[in-house]
């Protein structure tokens, strides 16, 4: 049965949150807090069993202390995949416990191909299960996908999104400093190729409007470079941005806030390591590492109120 | 220890089978002959176990047939991680499988992201597993990747490239429908997309190019566009072709042998349905489906037959 557009959800869940800010979860056993990592027996990355135990604890307490104040998680598949099936595993033991936290989970897992195999990574990455051993199990809210392929790559996506009221972020403008060259060459028409892959996103998407305007197709947006934010939000009315880069990949709440509508609306804007990892930062020195849970609480309490001056609200 | 050159290793096979063909498998329960299917106890797609144990067996049946036949396999991940973790198992059980019967195996996974990450995709998809409860475990020879991040997405699979001997495929040109669309647009310089991004490809593998003068950077260009395999074919002098689109996809023989150059060498075919679904197909109705075995080896060695021909050989 069909739920409510995801667009409107997630909008629904940022009014509620007063934010658009989404914590990004990528655990690295070598970089968790001491009090995690010690407390294991082994206390060794080598094995795949202390490390992926670590990673979910972490995961854990990072989701307890910020589900109060936030509307979103994106969990970064990539960090589990390094473990293998137990990693994919425990990715979904993290994905299941941000949702009994009434989070809307984002599945950073970029994937894509062509259309006959796309429809069984949507189904894998996407859908909820429809398998009898794991009745109970849901699948993320949205996921990430990369859209090199075209239209019929996504459309299985789609397809999943609009069956399970899911969305699905698609690669358009990426905050890494190689995406230029590949993503900014110049077309014919003397747009740069971003966007003519954001006109596409927004096309695609056209048939998953919600009733506030928005799309369950959303479009990946850096905010490493808040010109072509601008660009692309004033190109693409119908489409949410997901907004990586902010904090450790060098991009400010006032670049992001390129992102938005005058009505304050159209994006979520994601940091990672700056927060999780915040017990590492000069500031919250006093603090890390024995209450490092209380530096991740002040660090998204810190990156909401900059994307909310930012925002001017 | 850093091994040959993939490059190297895979012209070698190819020498020694006498054949670029590789065989892909994509293996779908509800398509699988129905003396595996109908086996199982359970014979329900929605149990995990039931549709993974009859897809283990149909991939290991499968490769026993075409090993002595062909150089490569290419597994597709989506048909694995359709089944969650337990299906990421199975296809590292796969990939063991086919490693054990000498094969050069090909991960078709379609991986890509920032730097960051992009180096915990390289570990988990292309590196041999460092756990201490897995060492004995390898990974693929080779994996595909998109590319659409550039440079300092690709950088962390080169290097585990480079580090183990291993490849990485990256999509250049694809074969699907609905490709035209993103990968043809013209860019100022009068090349098409696809053409930028070849030499890009071109460029990154310039470091890893082995004794034969090809790179462990490959390229993806599809079956279904001759004329542009062949563009693509003059352009990228170092860079191995990964062919898909044969058969099922609508690709000839004839249009495939556009990849090569007048030494027979540059490119590998891959064909899937047409071969692993042999036994559907009306030619080998006398055979199938008791004899499923049978003509998935009739099918090989026809498709070896019919690009045999193409190259003149």
């Amino acid at each position: 049965m069909p739920e409510l557009n995801f667009a409107d959800r997630l909008l629904a869940a940022i009014a509620e949150k007063k934010t658009p800010l989404v914590v990004g979860l990528d655990p690295v056993y070598q970089q968790l807090p001491a009090a995690i990592t010690q407390q294991r027996e082994l206390n060794d990355a080598e094995d795949i069993e202390s490390a992926i135990d670590a990673i979910l604890e972490f995961s854990t307490r990072v989701l307890k202390v910020v589900a109060p104040h936030v509307a979103a998680v994106k969990i970064n598949s990539a960090f589990f995949e390094n473990y293998l099936w137990d990693g994919v595993q425990a990715y979904h033991d993290v994905v299941q416990e941000a949702a009994a936290h009434g989070l809307i989970v984002i599945g950073d897992v970029k994937r894509g191909d062509i259309g006959n195999t796309a429809r069984y990574y949507a189904q894998g990455a996407l859908a909820d299960p429809d398998f009898l051993s794991l009745d109970e199990l849901v699948g993320p809210d949205a996921i990430t996908v990369n859209a090199y392929l075209g239209q019929d790559s996504m459309a299985p996506f789609l397809d999943v999104a609009r069956e399970y009221g899911k969305g699905v972020f698609a690669l358009v403008r990426t905050s890494n400093p190689a995406a230029a060259e590949v993503q900014d060459v110049l077309l014919t028409d003397g747009q740069p190729f971003y966007m003519h892959m954001g006109k596409l996103v927004e096309k695609w998407g056209a048939g998953l409007i919600g009733q506030r305007g928005y799309s369950a197709l959303g479009a990946v947006v850096g905010a490493t470079n808040p010109d072509q934010l601008a660009a692309l939000r004033q190109a693409l009315p119908s489409t949410l941005f997901l907004v990586p880069g902010l904090g450790s990949q060098g991009g400010t709440a006032k670049d992001a806030a390129k992102a938005f509508k005058s009505d304050g609306t159209g994006a979520i804007i994601n940091a990672s390591r700056s927060i999780i990892y915040a017990f590492k930062e000069e500031k919250y020195k006093d603090l890390a590492p024995a209450n490092w849970e209380k530096t991740v609480e002040l660090a998204v309490l810190e990156t909401k109120r900059q994307i909310a001056e930012a925002l001017g609200q």
